[in-house]
């Protein structure tokens, strides 16, 4: 496989076009309104949604959208998450599904939507309605990245990945947000395309692998999302059946390299954080205190002061109900043991902090299963943002 | 009842010496060093630890002298929590135990310890032990507040309660820490006295009614500590066999007083947080859901920037396996109902979060029960406080 760079993210695969405009939803001027269309032949489609039961209205609506296992376009609006808007919020997402097929002779069924931004308020429909002409007017077989500019919230990059293929095919992306899929933070959208021929079980089955060890271990903030959606859509176009194993792997990598880019980019973060944890009994496990350790909050001050302070890590993971042995324990920061068998290691002072990555390693020793947690430091920057965002 | 006030925290009840010294445990040379003893004629105890699986040394010494329902002296000291230091930290608590015991001529058997401040550093032997002694001579009938003083750590304030009985019995107690019992903060240690006549199974019931509904309901950073303990001791001195139900009741008064005094002080805490949750199907279920959202990191930025950001209640809710439906939550912050039945409600311009008190109150409409849980805002300052601890 290769990484191709001359057309990026959802375009990125043959038989889709994209576009990204300013509908005007956001105060800044900034873009807000995306468009993904998937021209064909096929239009197959998986998805992944936030097990929040507080699901927003355009995760309700997308949710049935993908039980026919058909997608022909999905738009995407931030500047407004649409979620706790009750029936007349619902309304307005299946409005502006129906717009969209309008606009290009689709059936409405098979159009999902998503929406990102403040919970608890309604959509200006006066401003989004129009903004879905203009949005449909630009569609480009080369606007993927103008839809993942569209997308944004708070990230301060636009994210984006693809793998082709030796095959012929391509699986391509775009990510915003900046926490994890379920649980989800401020909301995370992923589009993922592909020109590879496949059904929709076969793309559910991969999405489902890749967003298990990839989204779902993002966990910047501990906090799930109520608008959280991952969609995978395939349009055949390079009439290549792909090999399930390669394309699984692709689906994967592009999935980590966006969850990747999501915390490298999370909310006023210093640091980008990997808890492994080793020697589980089960891979739950491990999960569980891998997720348990990334959400303590004194943890995450103390290495945003780039203080290898073990002792809280060793506090978090008692807490969790995975097999281990206190006294067994052992963690490394960055390489270095500084906690053997429960009790003090190496010297903390060899340990070095200054970098921008943080690795975490606890061996449980209880078993071989073992997992990975991406989260990152809490730090007064995002005590500032989100304390500020919606006044 | 009345509140008195000629002599405060544990040794406002009769039959109890206490002193807070300078040992030089802390490098600040602030107070480190507290010793609460009972006098007589009983010895009964009772005590709740922390349930993190990684306990610190005192912990399980404390947790096995309790066993015998008999303690005739407790040594607390700050500057160090002797949590992460293996077998020798153990043999540290022990000899502490000793040294108190060949002091005052008592059981080490009977002696209590705690320790609170950094997990994973050996306490300075060389520096506790002669502060034992110091410690052993200034007991006074008198030393309450010396002994409060002594146990904080990054508390800016000490902590004393006391109810005195019209029947003449009291019950008095000092606190540290900024947390909750199980899970706690960076160490929450508690220590009740009474004068009453009472048997240390009626005293562990008053104490396990009292803590369940105040020290385990403030949950000011969803971390668990490794060495929060709180002990109530009876001396008997007053000869009055009280009333059970009015003494558990006075236990339950005294730990919620302390219970608020913590929250109030909470490390770089601007509000003090009360979330009562309504209508629940369960009380445990009640007190799922008011965690969760006293946890929601998100929601506890905008609560600091004065945002009546209703939609992250209703997210956290969401997350909850409790009985609800969503489209039928109401939410109220300081008694403006800005969401009703799962969508906006009153004007949020209406809701006034100057203060520093803020209630927020969730109806799940799912049954009858109900629960608090007390909390604080996530600020620049606790970052800070946080990331600077042990550097």
């Amino acid at each position: 496989m290769t990484t191709q760079q001359q057309n990026t993210g959802v375009t990125a695969a043959k038989g889709f076009r994209a576009s990204g405009v300013t509908a005007g939803l956001k105060a800044s001027g900034a873009p807000d309104l995306a468009l993904v269309v998937n021209d064909g032949p096929l239009l197959a489609a998986a998805g992944v949604f936030t097990l929040n039961r507080v699901k927003a209205a355009p995760v309700l609506w997308s949710e049935q959208v993908l039980k026919g296992g058909q997608v022909s376009a999905f738009v995407l609006n931030s500047g407004g998450a649409n979620a706790c808007t009750g029936p007349g919020g619902f309304q307005d997402t299946h409005a502006t599904a129906e717009k969209v097929a309008g606009e290009l002779g689709l059936n409405a069924g098979e159009v999902a939507v998503a929406s990102t931004g403040l919970i608890g308020v309604r959509l200006p429909m006066d401003v989004l309605l129009p903004g879905v002409e203009q949005a449909a007017k630009a569609l480009s077989a080369d606007g993927g990245e103008a839809a993942a500019i569209a997308i944004k919230t708070t990230d301060t990059v636009h994210k984006t990945a693809q793998v082709t293929s030796a095959a012929g095919w391509t699986v391509g992306g775009m990510a915003k947000g900046a926490g994890m899929l379920a649980p989800g933070l401020a909301t995370m959208l992923v589009v993922l395309t592909t020109d590879a021929v496949l059904e929709s079980a076969e793309l559910d089955a991969a999405l489902r692998a890749a967003t298990r060890t990839t989204f779902d271990r993002v966990d910047s903030d501990g906090c799930m999302s109520t608008n959280d959606t991952v969609l995978l859509l395939a349009s055949g176009a390079s009439e290549v059946t792909p090999d399930q194993a390669e394309f699984a792997e692709a689906v994967r990598a592009v999935s980590a390299d966006l969850a990747r880019q999501l915390v490298g980019d999370a909310e006023g973060a210093s640091k980008d954080i990997r808890i492994d944890v080793t020697g589980a009994a089960t891979e739950d496990e491990a999960v569980d205190v891998a997720r348990t350790i990334a959400r303590n909050n004194l943890l995450k001050c103390a290495l945003h002061g780039e203080d290898p302070n073990w002792g809280r890590v060793l506090a978090a993971i008692g807490t969790t109900k995975a097999a281990f042995d206190p006294d067994r324990l052992d963690v490394a920061i960055n390489g270095v043991w500084v906690c053997r068998d429960g009790c003090v290691g190496e010297d903390r002072d060899l340990v070095d902090m200054t970098g921008r990555d943080i690795v975490i390693t606890a061996d449980l020793k209880a078993g071989r299963a073992s997992a990975s947690v991406w989260t990152n430091d809490l730090t007064a920057d995002y005590v500032h943002e989100n304390s500020a965002y919606s006044s």
